[in-house]
C-alpha cells in the first residue's frame, strides 16, 4: 500500500510537527493543500489539545496528524541542577536577572491517558510519536479508533523495533532534520546517520512504507528522496518561514540569513538532543554540555536568559531550530510550499 | 560543462581515492569501465608513484586520477605524545608489546614539487586533493599540462573557497562518507554536513561543476544525487569489496557484517577526523581523543597494536574505513560495480 492510501492524503508530504512554532493554524493549510498537516501536542494541555483539535476538525476534512512525545519523565537531580545554574551565572549577571529566582519551565509531558481521552474524543486519522511509541496499551487505544500510527527512527535498529512494535510507517530521520532527534534505542551522536545512508538501509530492512525526514528542502529534494526508496517525506524547516508559522521574527530572520548555514545538535536547551542554528550559547558553552539537565529541565533556567535577550533583540539564547539545509526558507503560505514541494511526484 | 566532458569519461562516476586499500589496479578497473579510477598518491613515495602511473599509463587509455592531501606537516609534541603513548600503555600490556619501542608510522606527506616532478612525466589527466589545494605555485604547475583539479568540500564556505582558488569541480563530501573528512576551514565536527543538505546547497553557491559523495552505494542513491544537482558522484565504501582492492580479509569481513552499520568519525588512528566501523579501541577511548597527536603522527603508535591484534584475526585496533552506506559492498570486480552504479544514468 503506497503512503497516500495509508494515510488518506493527495500528496506524500508531511509537515513536521514542531513544538513551540506553530499550531493548528499551519496543519490545517497543509492538509488543505493534500498534504498531511501536524499538529505537535508536547507541549499542550488537555484543554490546549481540545481547543486546537475543534479547529483542526472544524477548518479541514482532511486527514491531519497529531505528535506527542514518549520519553521517561526524569527524576530531577539538585546537584546537576545546581552545577547547571552555576555555569549560567555569568550570563545571569550579565544581563541584570537573579540565577535563584527560576520559574519552572514550559513542561512536555510524554503522552498519556489524559491525552489520549482528549484523543478519543476526535478520532485523529494519524498520530505520530518522537522518542519511540507509548507504552502496548496506550498505543493500542490509539489504534482502536483506527488511526495510523508513525514514529522516527534514526538508525536501522529503531527502524526494525518500531516496525515489530506497531507502527504503520516508519519515519527515518537523518541526521540532517531540525529539532528533536528521535533517537531512543541509543543516545550516541558519533553513529547517527545522515540521509543519503539511512534512508535505503531502513526501506531495504522494514516492510512497512518508510517516510524520510532530513535535509529536504525543494521538489528536487523530494524527488532524490523517492529516488532513494522513501514513500513520501516529512519536511520542518522550510515550513518555518510560512506565513501559518508561528515562528518569531527573530527565528525567521536567523532562518533566512547565512547564520542558518551553521547548525549543531545541542543540548543546552532542553537537556536532548535538538539541531538548532548556532548562537551565542551553543558557541561559548559548545552545543552539548554534560552538565544541562535530563530532558526537558534544562529548559528552565535557559528561558529567563531567552526573554531578557530577545527583549533586546538577540537571540544569544534562544533554541533557533532548523535542519541543515534552510534553502527552502522562503516567506510564503504552506499551501504554496506543499504544492512546490510535490511539483516532481507522479500522482 | 558536463563533468563527463570535463573529465573526458563516459560515465559519470568517480571512484574515490583510498589509501592504504587500493593500488593502480583498481583505478585500472574503473577507468577501462567508463567511469573514472582514482590513485591514493599520499602513502606513496616518488618511486612508487612512478611504478604505479606506469601500470596506469600502460593499462588504460582513459582518464584517471591521482589524489594527494594538502596539509601542514604537524610539528612533533613530544608532551602530546607521551600522554597519548600512557593512555594506549594498557593496551601495549595486554598485547605483550613494549610501549617504548615504537617505530616512526607510515607517512602521508602533503603534495610537494618532489611529486609534481614526477607527475609532470606522466601528466595525469586528473588531479584531486583533500583538505583544500596546494600551494599557488604548486596547482599551476598541476595545471600547466592541462590536468583537471578536483578537490573536497565539507561546507558550503569551503566549496566557495576551492572555486575562487582555482577547483575545476568541487566533491561535496557529505558526513556519511568514509575515510577522512576533506575540512580545511573549519576543525568543528558538531556542524558537519549530511550530503542531502550539502550538496543542494554548494550547487546553488558555485558555478562549476559539483560531485556528490557520501552514503551513495548503488544506481538509486547516483539517481538521488543527479536529483539533487549533482554533474556526478565519487564512491568509495562500495569499491572496498571490489576484487581489484587491497582491502584486507578482516576489512572486508566488517564491511559485510552488521558491524558495519555502527560507524563514527575517529581521529585515533590517524590524528584527523575520518569514518570507520565503530571497533574496541574507538569504543572504549571514545571515537575522538584529545590526547591523539597531529595527524598524521597518530599511526604510529596504533600501528604495533594494529599488527598484534590483526596477526590473532582481531580488528580492535585496525581503522575499518567505512560510509555510513554499507549496503553497496558486494564481492565483484569494480568494472561491474561501475556499471551497476551508472546504470539509472541517461549517457
Amino acid at each position: 500500500m503506497c503512503l497516500q492510501q495509508l494515510l488518506g492524503i493527495h500528496l506524500p508530504i508531511i509537515q513536521a510537527p514542531m513544538a513551540g512554532v506553530q499550531g493548528s493554524a499551519l496543519a490545517v493549510a497543509v492538509s488543505n493543500a493534500g498534504g498531511l498537516g501536524s499538529l505537535p501536542c508536547a507541549m499542550l494541555t488537555p484543554e490546549t489539545l481540545r481547543r486546537e483539535l475543534t479547529v483542526l476538525q472544524t477548518q479541514t476534512t482532511h486527514p491531519y496528524n497529531v505528535n506527542f512525545f514518549c520519553h521517561t519523565p526524569p527524576t530531577p537531580d539538585a546537584e546537576r541542577e545546581a552545577a547547571w545554574r552555576a555555569a549560567l551565572t555569568p550570563y545571569f549577571t550579565e544581563l541584570g536577572l537573579d540565577a535563584n529566582v527560576i520559574p519552572s519551565g514550559p513542561g512536555r509531558q510524554p503522552f498519556s491517558a489524559d491525552m489520549a481521552d482528549v484523543l478519543a474524543e476526535f478520532k485523529p486519522p494519524v498520530v505520530s510519536f518522537h522518542f519511540g511509541l507509548p507504552s502496548a496499551d496506550l498505543l493500542a487505544r490509539v489504534k482502536s479508533w483506527g488511526a495510523k500510527v508513525l514514529s522516527s527512527a534514526t538508525t536501522v535498529d529503531e527502524a526494525c523495533w518500531l516496525e515489530a512494535h506497531g507502527a504503520d510507517a516508519i519515519i527515518a530521520q537523518g541526521l540532517e532534520a531540525g529539532g528533536h532527534r528521535g533517537m531512543f534505542l541509543t543516545d550516541d551522536l558519533h553513529t547517527q546517520v545522515g540521509t543519503f545512508a539511512l534512508l535505503p538501509q531502513v526501506v531495504q530492512a522494514v516492510n512497512i512504507p518508510v517516510i524520510a525526514a532530513g535535509g529536504i528542502a525543494d521538489a528536487a529534494g523530494v524527488a532524490a528522496a523517492l529516488s532513494l526508496g522513501a514513500a513520501g517525506v516529512q519536511v520542518g524547516t522550510a515550513y518555518l518561514t510560512c506565513s501559518e508559522a508561528t515562528t518569531s521574527p527573530l527565528h525567521r530572520a536567523a532562518l533566512q540569513s547565512e547564520q542558518a548555514r551553521v547548525t549543531a545538535l545541542t543540548n543546552l536547551f532542553t537537556g536532548r538532543p535538538a539541531r538548532g542554528i548556532v548562537n551565542r550559547i551553543m558557541r561559548e558553552m559548545g552545543p552539548i554540555s554534560p552538565l544541562a539537565p535530563a530532558f526537558p529541565l534544562a529548559t528552565a533556567a535557559i528561558a529567563p536568559l531567552r526573554a531578557q535577550a530577545e527583549s533586546h533583540g538577540l537571540t544569544d539564547f534562544t533554541p533557533l531550530w532548523a535542519g541543515q539545509n534552510t534553502s527552502g526558507c522562503h516567506t510564503q503560505p504552506a499551501a504554496e510550499l506543499t504544492r512546490a514541494l510535490a511539483a516532481l511526484v507522479r500522482t
